[in-house]
Formats: structure tokens, C-alpha cells, sequence
């Protein structure tokens, strides 16, 4: 169906296009200031570090479900190999075959269009399949590194994860921050924890998959109100599946990406975050989270890392 | 030929195996404490962001000359897809086939062995075609983040860049660290700036491949007397072609990685941060630099980021 | 289970290394000499070709189980594009990874060893990553044209395809000859067909996978008692699942590739050619199969038509 | 440069489109009906097989000049692995990418448009990332599979190749074919050799690659007349470069695929032919060269035989 009234009226209310003028192409990037970036580094109080990426391998979370995003094929092109002659120094080399948002990933500003058109009124064709994302493609991100705040909704619920098709709401979102104990804040980047990792974690693809919780057709105006710069979550869609409104599919994309030129992460594994934080009280850190700079990249894998 | 004296003279002397446990997998990365972290962050000033990766694309730096380390070829799976339907949210979706050292990378510890062995003394039989690294694999790493500290040799030569075939030596490495204005310390990464990087950016990857400046055969010490956390550079194979010493080949490739256990970084462009270090007038920062997670990868790109 | 005495014998029997010299590398293809090619042009007689390879789509046979022989991954690398400019002559091109025994292919020699060894008394090391199969790589075979014969045991069995588990024995492959009305000789190539490929047709991929017929361990010495150049089914292994012999894997594997030297076919879509011979009342034919030469390949892609 | 008037005359008068109904995907392929395959079939007097593929390695013919077009990167995903426990078989396994018109292919009747159109009137459009080519792709071919002309040019010329920027002309085609001592008829599959070949078996990739001899624009004409079924040569892109009419690329694509709906092999290795036509006396033979069934392919390898 097309997209709806309601679509429409939200997609008005947080538009980004021209705000970094007629030719930005990293959207709500540009909220991460030096400013920004110097308090971030304030956040980190006793320096223990929390890997959020998923192992790459091939029984990743792809289950073929969405053609052509395959699970990582490693695989060695020479081992231990004594390239100059017997006896002298051996080396091993790989090759990997993968979708770039197979994993734990950033979704890049090309990756999504509605009406034609991508974030800041490029056309939906400057995608083209001899050079990817002519605009817009994930290698002119900057280095992604702000301070990122965990937004526990799964612990606020009392949950190990949010049951599939529940909707995060800017209320969830309210909570959240409150059990945080910070204002999120301009330049932030957002984690959003819904706890449905917990089925992959134990082999549980399918489950991972579907249903699914996700954010709210609501929530993009909560993250533009705060000038959030990015938000990740722990889902194989980031989106509500099923849909929070039948036949309305991936609204929350089109916003963030089209509408807001904010980029959005999947597949990030919350779960030692989670723990981390509650033990430590306090759910804001330094993040790092740089995506690997494909050139015409409509996403891109990334390791984040976040320092408490 | 086989290893000379002089190799294993130094390899005794630099050499860790045991030093964190007979099951230790990740060497000298054990040295990147919590109070190292945390004093790291303190190296925030100016919130200034240096991405330090090369872009991924196909005309990249691999030339050929390494079997199966191929540039990146990347693929779009899909472009613009209605998926649901006409009229609805559009997505477009990539792949990529690479090298895992391709590009800006990780050497992980079990990229080499000699004489039949890699660090800690494990196996070179545990890297297979199966399970690619099944000991010492890339994803054990514990996330790539501590005090940078530049050691600009070029600079200190005045020189644009070091010639090909000029060897790194321990003088020059005290001579760029006096110049940095800072004592490079246990738990630090160090970047070597050679300025070999230059040639690529203009589009001369021959040039650039060959010949080449690299670390002399006698800087490990240099490391590890300092208990320096990894080391990356500016150049193709991080070692002199041709050859310091006539026919040994990539001796700090089994030092570094076999003997010390520490993870180097190849194809790192430092030419930003040159000129960012210079401007801002210290040579010490905050380092991200996560390696992808590739379960049992030998090495993995990597998109580290400079923070002033 | 190590190899049982069983196997032994049968290996002993049906051994042919050093029949065609020490440093042979194709084994029965050996046994397609001129004449042979001569007398299968003579089997044309309707001039009907049947494709006997399954389409190539990432929706193909295999279902993750088997880790790295991944389905095909088709990208395109360019649509349309006007290389040379605006309003000149557009080019699509495009690129594929998968398995290289993922579809319909010749298992080559090097897909096999037992004991250390691979045919010819070869040593299994000669496998490695960086240079594949050095030996018996299937870029050795000859053009695999010949005489074609379909022992048709399902059509035997008056069934659609035999049940999963069944072993197709040498009195059956005599029926199947029976019904065929030709004698197998030497130099011909054999297709048996199970029928189990029904269950790939109608969608259902993990039915075809397991449970399967196959071939008994005793077909082995039929097969050699013929001097049959090869041999190909409609199955995802080839072999019994679950096995003839409990805890004997692949035996039949091992006895064609490692002591008959002979090439074995799977995935081979054998349906419309079963219907084409019933209907012509002949199941001799011309076959065209040649393996696409990967330099080091331990098997391969083919295409293979049945000219009748 | 817009295509010029002469070439839009030619167009005009080899042009098929609704020669063989509105829907038709195959082109010249249906003049290969069981009579020309049986009578290609009386072809075969020697039973000398005469393999035409190049080997299948990474360093083929590419050079990075085609991006996208990449040579195969074959590597093992298993080496002798005891899947089922020490003792028993081992398997080795490889997969591969690879552009699919990197080495010894056909052109797709969906590798070229012009105009915004494919062969029969097929929009452009409708080779598409997610799908392929969704109409003409190159798994809709049957099994090609003909009587084999080999027009020798280069033999005719006295030359062992054709130099570099050489037209070959229909008088050139008429030469050959006297020399071939047969007549080109209707399905018929011809060879045209130039001999550029030598330069990549010598290891000369760039001197293959350019300049090169091809087909001239008026050929076109020639084949249609006869109503060949399909035009393979031993040149890397088919066409003579530099171009034969300034700035005017590609012509000869555009007239066989998308005026009269021909396909075209190149990088077809015909030196070994040759000699063995010329030894014998006979350059007309029975031709089997079936595409790898990729579904939505613009192209395929292929793994041609000759049988004299």
C-alpha cells in the first residue's frame, strides 16, 4: 500500500533536508561536534571495554530469508605457506565473501529510498550497480564516535527481551532514560535494547528473526527532539515485525534515513552492555562505532566498542 | 634460507610465550589495562576525529602480487526494491568479496608461525581450511582501543617519505618520539609513519608496493622494552623490500607476531594525522582501531579513528 | 570408525593405480579413447538435447549444512552502463561466489582422500590452501564427452523415486541395464537415477537432502567390472543416507575418487531426461559433460546435455 | 557519440526481433533444431577432443581494466577434513568468485542494450539488481550444441595473429571459409581465430587485452545471411580496438545480441584447433558448448570441446 497520512505527517515534522545544506550527505552526523566528542570522552570512568559486534561467521544471523545478504564465507587462501622457501617464515591469508549488512552493521543513507528520493532529495537513482551509492554512500560517514547512552527498555519491562511484535514506544523511550539517570543529548548516539538477541545467542535463528520488537512509528520525532546523531538496536531489522500498522513496512527506515539523514544500527549485541552498565550504574559511555568505509556503500559492517 | 643466528639471538630476547598463561591467545593486548583505558581518554583535547583507514574500493592497494588478497569487490544485490509491493519503502542492499587483509588491517597472531609454531608455542597446524584459525583466531582479540602515540620517522627525516629500502631503525625511533614530546609507554599502540602511503594516494600502487621502507629487524626490542600494546604503519607488508638482511624475509612478521604476540597494522594512512599532530603540536591521542570479529580469521580490516 | 575390513576388500578389487602409469592424474577418463567419442556420435539419433544441470540460484540445493559450499551468490556489477557515454551501447555485467560442488558437478579426484592417500598413491598433502588440488586438480580431466547410459533404477522400481535410505545395488543396476536394452561398456558414462531429485522440484530441499538413496558399497565393482569412465546421480551426496553400513561414511566416495580414479556426478537433474528416454524407447545416448577447468579445483561446475 | 546512421542501417537489416514470436528469449538459438544437431553429430570422424576454455585461475585474462570482471579466486573451504571422525574419508572443498564473463564465456542475450532496448524489444530495464536479467537471461538458453565451423583468419593471413586494430572483414570470412573447405549453414556455430591469443599464453595479459583485431561492423551481415546460431572469437572483448569507426565502441555487441538476438563467446582459446584442423584437413566438427545455467546471467562461462 502507499504510504500513509500518518507517514506523511511525522516525515514533515522530522525533516533534516537542508539543514546541513543542499549538498550533506552524513545527515545528523553532523550533530557529533568536537565539543560533542571531548564530553564523550569524559564518560569514560573506569575503562572497561564491552565489544558490541557479533562474531562473523558463517552460521551468523542470516538465515537466506533476505536474498543476497549471506552469512560471512571465510575462508583461508594460503596457510602457513613458506612463500621465499623451506624454513623460512610462514604466513596465512583469508578471503571472506559477505553481505555488508549480514551482521552487526550500520545501515548506510543510500540504503533506503521512498517517493524516488533518498535523504536530503537525492534521487533514488544515484544508486547504480557499477558504483553503488554515488551519493550518500557509507565511506563519507565520519568516524563514528560520540557518546552513546544504552537505553534499557527489555530491563525497564522486567524482561529478558520484549515479547515479538511489541512496539517500543516514546514512552518506553521516557523510561528508559529515567532508569538511565542521564538526558539524552544532542550528539548522542542511541542504544536501544529490546533483548530479542537472546534467541540467536542460543542457536535460535529463526526466533531471532521473527517476530520481532522494534521502535514505534513514534519514536523517530523523540530522536529528533533530542538531536540524537545515530541509534542502533539489537534486532535482525531494527523494524516491528509484524508491522505495527498493517501493511506499513519499515516506516521507522524511511524516517530515520530518508527523512533525517540519521543512520541506524542492527544486530548489535546488547546483552554484556546491559549487564555491564546495571553493575556499574550508569548506562552512558564512550562509543566507539566506525563503520568500515565501503566506497558506494549502502551500509557497512562495524565493531563497536563501548567504554565505561 | 633458514632463520640466522641473528633472528633467534633476538627472539629470545623479545619473546612472551607463557608470560600471560599457557592458554593466553591475545599477547601483548593483555597489556591494554582498565587504568590504561582510562588514561587513554584523558588524551582527548581538541575532540578532533582522524579516520585512518584507506576507503574500500577496487582499485585499492593490492596489485596482484599476493595471492588471493584481493581488493574489494563490491556488488549491490539490490537497488531500490519495492519489496512489499509498489509504492513502498525502497532498499537497496550490497555484498562484498575481499581479502581480509586487503585493505587498512590487523595482522592477527596467526597470520605467521615458524618453525612449525605461533605464538605461545601453539601449533601452525591449528590454522586450517575448515576452521581457519582455530587457535589465535582475529575474533579473540579484545576490542583494539588505547593511547596512540605517532612516531612520525618521516617527518623527523624531513622527508616527504623514506625512500624504498630504508630501514626504520631504533634511532629513528627515538628520534620521532622526542619529536612527539611524549615517552611512549606500556599498553600504547604506536603508528610509524614511513610516508611510503603517498605514493598510493596518487594512484602509484607499484610505487607504493615496492620498494618500500619498513621497521628494521632490530625496533621489536625497541617495543618490547617499552611493552608497546601493537604497532601499525604506513606501508603494503609493514616489513623493507628488498630485504634488510639478503634473503631473510618478513623477520618482524615472526617477532611481532610469533615471539611477542602482538597484533601490526598495515596499510594505515597517516598522512592526516601527520599534519593533524603537527598542527595541534602533540603526537599522543585516543585509538580505536576494533578488529573485525572474523572467527578464525588471520587478520581483519579494520577502520581505526585518531582522537586529539 | 577407522575403514572396515569390508571396504578394504572391495578397494583391493577395484583398484586401478598404476594402471595408466604412475603419474597419471585422470583415472578412468583414461578409458574415452577415440573410438569410444566415435561410436557415442553414432548414438545420436533424434538429435534431441536434454540440460541435465539445475538452474544456478541462490535458492539451490544446499542447505548450510555442508559449511562453505554456499549456493550462488549472483550480483551484478553493472546494468545498462554506458560505458563510453550517454546514448552509446549500455553493458550489464555481473559476478558470482559459490561452491564449487554447490549445484550440479563433478567431484573431482582431489575431493578425496583416505589413509593419507588420494588416487594414484598421491599424497593427501597435495591439497593445500594456497594452490588447491596440485595434484589430480580437475582442470587435468579431458573433455568429458561420451557415451551416455541411463540405468533409470527408479523406473526399475516402478516408482517415483526410491525411498530415502534405499541402496541401489548392483542387481538393481542390472535391472535398470535390462531395461535399458544396451550393454554397458567400456568407456561409457552412467547415470543412475533415484528419483530423489522429485523432492527439490517441488521446493522441499531438506527432503532431498536427507534421508537419500544411494549407491550400495558393492556398485563399485560393477561399475569397475565395465570399465565405466564415470558416474553421476540425482542426489545431493551421492552416497546412502543414513548409511548402507552403520558408521561407514562415504565409502563409495572413497572407492570411486581414491581406488578407481573415476569422476562421480551429483545434483545432476535426470527427471526430463528419464521421460525422453521412456518416450523414445532408448536410454543410450550422446553425453556432453565437460568439468569448467578450475586451476586446482577439487571439483566442479558442469553443464552437461544428453543428445539423443 | 549517439550510434551513427551506418550502424542504424545495418541494424535494420540484420535485425530478428519477432522472428520467432514476441516472447522469444533465445534468439538464433532456434535455428538449432534436431536436424542440425544430428547432422552435427555426422561431424565427428577422429573422436579427437579438442578442450577450448582457458584454465580457470587468478591470473586469467583480466587486468582490472573491466571493474567488476573479476578474475576467479578460488580457495578451499576444507582440506582433508575427517567430517566424520580420525580414521575415516576426508573431503577437500573450494568455492570461487569470479566475474562470469571473466574468462572463457558467452555473452547473454541480456549483456547489452542500446536505445534503452534488449533483443525483441525488451526494455532495458529489466535487467534489474535484485533479479538479474528477469527476461533473456542466460539460463533461458538451450543446451548449444551444433555443428563447430573455425574460421581461421589468422591462418588465412599466413600470420599466427592478426595484429592489433585489425578489422576482419567479410572478405576475410569468405577466405576462411574456402579454406575451411565447407560452407557455413543455417545453426551453425562459427569460430572466428585471430590468433590474439598467443599474447596471453605467453603471459602477456596487457598485450591481449590491447590493441586488439575483432570483428569488423560489416560481419554482422555475414552471419546473418548464413543464419549462424552463434559467434565465438579468441579475443578478450570481441571487438577491434581501437575501434574501427572513431569513437563508435561496441558496435558488433550491439548488433548480435540486441539486433538479431546472437550470442557471442570471447576469450575462446582456438590455437590448439587450429593446428589440429589443419593436421587433419577439416575444420568443420561437432561442437558442444553449454552455458552455465545462471539464472538471470548476462553472461556465462562455459567449457566448450571441439570433436573432430
Amino acid at each position: 500500500m502507499p504510504l500513509p497520512q500518518e507517514f506523511h505527517d511525522i516525515a514533515k515534522r522530522v525533516n533534516n533536508w537542508g539543514r546541513w545544506g543542499a549538498d550533506d550527505e552524513i545527515g545528523t552526523l553532523n550533530l557529533i561536534t568536537r565539543q560533542v566528542v571531548r564530553e564523550a570522552a569524559g564518560s569514560v570512568r573506569s575503562g572497561r571495554r564491552i565489544p558490541l559486534a557479533l562474531p562473523l561467521r558463517q552460521d551468523g544471523v542470516q538465515t537466506g530469508v533476505i536474498p543476497g545478504r549471506v552469512n560471512p564465507l571465510h575462508t583461508m587462501t594460503a596457510i602457513n605457506q613458506e612463500i621465499f622457501g623451506p624454513g623460512t617464515v610462514a604466513t596465512s591469508d583469508d578471503a571472506v565473501t559477505m553481505g555488508l549488512q549480514a551482521a552487526t552493521h550500520w545501515d548506510g543513507l543510500a540504503h533506503v529510498s521512498h517517493s524516488g528520493r533518498l535523504y536530503n532529495n537525492r534521487p533514488a537513482g544515484s544508486v547504480t550497480a557499477h558504483g553503488g551509492a554515488t551519493a550518500l554512500g557509507v565511506e563519507k560517514a565520519t568516524p563514528i564516535v560520540s557518546r552513546g547512552v544504552l537505553l534499557d527498555v527489555a530491563r525497564v519491562h522486567n524482561a529478558e527481551g520484549l515479547p515479538g511484535g511489541h512496539a517500543v514506544t516514546p514512552e518506553d523511550l521516557d523510561a528508559a532514560e529515567e532508569l538511565a539517570g542521564t538526558t539524552v543529548r544532542a550528539g548522542d548516539i542511541v542504544l536501544v535494547r529490546t533483548g530479542q538477541m537472546r534467541h540467536y545467542l542460543v542457536g535460535d535463528r529463526q526466533g531471532y528473526a521473527f517476530p520481532s520488537p522494534g521502535l514505534s512509528l513514534r519514536t523517530p520525532e523523540w530522536f529528533h527532539a533530542r538531536d540524537v546523531a545515530a541509534v542502533a538496536n539489537d534486532t535482525l531489522t531494527f523494524e516491528i515485525f509484524p508491522p505495527e500498522i498493517e501493511n506499513l513496512w519499515m516506516p521507522v527506515h524511511a524516517l530515520h534515513l530518508v527523512e533525517m539523514g540519521m543512520l541506524q544500527g542492527q544486530n548489535w549485541n546488547l546483552e554484556e552492555l546491559s549487564a555491564a552498565c546495571a553493575e556499574e550504574g550508569r548506562f552512558a559511555f564512550f562509543l566507539s562505532a566506525v563503520a568500515e568505509p565501503f566506497v558506494g556503500g549502502s551500509g557497512a559492517p562495524v565493531a563497536p566498542v563501548a567504554i565505561l
